[in-house]
């Protein structure tokens, strides 16, 4: 093998090239993956057009890229549980395993945890990744590469879920269905939800949330969306509120369509900064409203949940592209938001 | 309406009569239900065949059933959520709703409830039953009175579920397949397992779980139960074992096929005192070990699965009898309980 | 006995008057209790002031107090559990029992709860009151009628920690130390914490909160209660934030003083409305911010600690009051709340 | 410094010699520890008199001692939280922090654990040891290494209370107050047990028993266990049921004074094998049965309650010797077994 690769580095806002670098050397814990598919998320291409996203800021030349499936072609002396040509998928926030949250399972909150397309740590847009291999799930033999690019944003899903405890028989509210929402919906069934409400604005996306399981679509610009889930639920609200939409007004509806001693769950990145949230009406309901920060712990079951087909990903792929051609791709998806749901760079 | 009404009577042992006694008058708060179907429980059957059971002995006639579906025909004067005509299920086990089990949440372990049908307290094997209107639950459309009278032993799958805190992508085993199992077996699912491994010793009960989800079907003569399962599991084991069966020798196998962490469930009712139990094993494994004492909180939540599709009850009834027939129906069943499933009575 | 009894009744606002009524009569399941110790809440003096609190209007006279102890003096048919004689405390939200909420032992959000001293329903401001026997309960031995009053505010911090989900070893700050905080400071040592800090602008009161087991006391006005309590667990933030004092300003540093993966509870009632609240912040710690109503299942605890010696009430007590005086002691009050801590009418 | 050390050596059963070995040299991870104190579990006592204990053998010479504090006198590079002259214990069950059991908080389970003096793995009976610097937590200034020493067993009460999930107010049953009893004892009642009842049939530890703060102490020789603990529980049981003792007849008594809705915690480890075990009560009390193995998280909570005063170790140390008398302090523990509670070897 030729030691240098092809991958897309951002140098700053727009500009992403399409480049060689030298090919990544692995330790003795890690594994060599040939990446062939990467998810885009909404986070790369705000990267891409603002080069910048919360604390995290592109100040030196990066390599986007964190959903994403590959085949193993080489292991470290240390690695028992992989071979090579096993098909991967890599889970992209590498934490240090050592400190009180990684101990306690809550990992995703490890403050040293490095995570892959976070600036200025490199991702996954490459034709090899170096990965530690526990950080490295197995494919189930009924999925292809493309749908492994996609378990990242399903195990977004399945940890918004087990944040919520859903248990089975719940009524549920998604609010709002790009990506993020129609997972944390379809997870939400595999939970056992029996009743799923799916609220946006862009008609096609409920259609798609209808056609995944959605029992109830609410277009919030023409029908009064508490006013509707009301109705449906006997004026008792949901158990679940998910709010995937992340906009400010869209939040700000979560806790009053929640029933009393119901679980309101902020999933989507809210607009920065504060705004106003009505904490009375939590008390009064006595709510529990909770943050999701990632995921820990949801790859495998994530794999299971898409393998026994109660997740499938296939149909939020709107668009494809070929690697070779990731440069137009990054501008050809930020100047088509709301057609294009999923994009997957194929390799 | 005339003033008496039909009724199954177990005098004692083998002792079963058909017949008239005053209709029941119903208190403010209760409503008056006509039964229009009755499953037959294994308890029913085995006070007919013992006259007794547990620390419940036959000294006195009483009327048998359980598990039972009707129309409202009355409703006291405090009653505000049901009226006449509603199609009704009844939730046998009727709670003092004023201890500290009953205050919990916790009301299946009330010390003074009143549960239908355990001697000397009348059950629904009757044409008519006054029942207190919150232990009475509303049948979904889609559901007749058949599938209402199922609601019952349903029940006690999602309890077991509930005491299993199942969650989505996990691996179960459920040991004995017969009409608590394929309703445990089915809960297991809709709370989200996506591997489940049904254990029994009936080819044709085996057959109907893998119909109902198995994953996988293990004839417990025909091959060791505990390799099979390692060798399905990657010699993991399960997450959780539901023991319905009931037997010694399989409640013993349950501890040897847990995972690590796991939890093992006792649903069936073991035979009377102790016997031999790998407490050392649960110990080095760290495994829970929960029993389950019938259902709280758990009837309109089996209505809701069942509404979805997601539990199917009317695949395990096998018989029915009319309930004029109800004598010869006892001893049918009693003559033939490898054959029979689940048999329903109707009115 | 006489059939009729003294009581303080609030005609409208300011307007608290000292009068006769019928004494009531009990049901089958009630006691009739011989009030002998009130405890004043704020919410009585609120509603003194104002005429109004949240949804509740005083509309038609009603009777103020629901933090009451007394000697039970007659007892109905059915009630077994108590003996005329009785030393008792009155949990004083009657809920229905029947509902979802009542059974799933989250009573205290039943919608059809009677709140004693909510208008129109009268308190126990009263020589007797009549309260179903699963609403009241024994007081240990070593507590004084006094004491039986404070069980109903302790009973809050009880509850308060049990939304906390504290275990033993857990960082706590408490946000004002009124009674309610004072008390809920207590519960969090009961269930474990060992290093509380309590945050107040009154020295006095931080003062009582040092005796009582906080570990550090910050008055807000002095320093920088952010800086402060980072400072105190370097860097880390604290498990649990109990919100006591119901302002906004308060309400809202609270997210930012919780640890990664901690809690917020709101115990204190915020004002109405809407205010600005840090949810970016909830989700990039993924905490859970959990409201507090009441109580449920908290005062055979609340009175369990108190015996115990772990959760002490007395110290709280700062004013006592004659019953026949109890129109001075509302006016007194009202005047002087940063002196008062709790009063108690005594008759 | 010289680079040798001085070593207790178990050879085979009852051949524990006092030998001069290399010093261990560090990774970049890990500290050297110069060990100050060790306390002598039950286990090493138990490899030294039988070569064996449960599935571990002694065929090579190994090392005992787990429960040390020390000093450390150098750190690895990648060390930033430690330096040297910190004074530390030691928690002596190295996971691979890589497993799932690992990631989800359960390390104690992992397959993978190298438990310090688990022969062939060398403990800490030793001048230096090498440990991951994750591994091993910071003294608190009140405690002296004598105290640390015992943070294990400490930690073995706490993580037994995580397991029962003990709160505040709860009535516990300590079966067996040998020193994890007695630690167990002052975790339950550090995470809010009110009531303790202390069972053992040794006077002096249940005398050391109630010192420690039981409620009340049972001579399981001279009252009848069930009846007491029903008489003082007003024939209601308790809440948590810690079996430390490890004797199957303790073991069996403990399903039976569960209150129901209880738990059952298995501490000791019982006689290997299966014993008679009452499966019928556990599911008519709808029990939780649930094991223990050793501990996770819980050296720093341990550390904290001892810094508390909630949890104290000194009272248990009933023994002590030197470093260089090791070899006659195992004989002499060996054959003093009743008057021992807690040795401690000094160096």
């Amino acid at each position: 093998m030729k030691n240098s690769m092809r991958v897309a580095v951002l140098h700053q806002q727009r500009d992403l090239r399409f480049e060689e670098i030298p090919k990544p050397e692995i330790n003795a814990d890690e594994v060599l993956v040939k990446i062939k598919a990467n998810g885009i998320c909404g986070s790369d291409i705000h990267f891409y057009e603002k080069g910048e996203l919360g604390p995290f800021k592109v100040t030196e030349p990066y390599v986007p890229g964190h959903e994403s499936a590959g085949k193993i072609v080489e292991t470290g002396r240390e690695v028992t549980k992989f071979s090579v040509n096993d098909r991967v998928v890599i889970e992209p926030g590498i934490s240090c395993r050592r400190c009180e949250y990684c101990k306690t399972g809550k990992y995703n909150l490890c403050p040293d945890v490095k995570f892959l397309s976070a600036p200025p740590v490199d991702g996954t847009l490459s034709e090899y990744a170096a990965v530690p291999s526990d950080f490295v799930f197995g494919l189930a033999d009924s999925m292809d590469y493309k749908a492994g690019a996609l378990v990242e944003p399903a195990a977004v899903g399945v940890h918004s879920c087990n944040r919520a405890q859903i248990t089975a028989g719940m009524k549920v509210a998604v609010l709002g269905v790009g990506p993020i929402g129609l997972l944390t919906l379809q997870s939400a069934q595999a939970f056992g939800a029996t009743e799923i409400y799916a609220v946006d604005i862009i008609e096609e996306r409920l259609q798609l949330a209808k056609n995944l399981g959605a029992s109830h679509t609410i277009n919030a610009e023409k029908s009064n969306l508490e006013e509707k889930i009301m109705e449906l639920t006997a004026q008792e609200g949901v158990h679940i509120v998910f709010e995937t939409a992340g906009s400010t007004k869209t939040a700000q509806t979560a806790v009053g369509i929640a029933r009393r001693g119901g679980k309101v769950i902020h999933v989507g990145w809210t607009d920065p900064g504060q705004f106003s949230y009505d904490i009375e009406t939590l008390m009064e309901k006595e709510l529990d409203v909770r943050g999701v920060n990632r995921y820990a712990n949801a790859f495998s079951r994530a794999i299971n949940l898409m393998e026994a087909g109660n997740v499938q990903v296939k149909p939020l792929i709107t668009h494809q592209f070929k690697f070779t051609n990731v440069v137009d791709a990054f501008d050809y998806i930020s100047n088509n938001k709301t057609e294009v749901i999923k994009a997957v760079i194929e390799s």
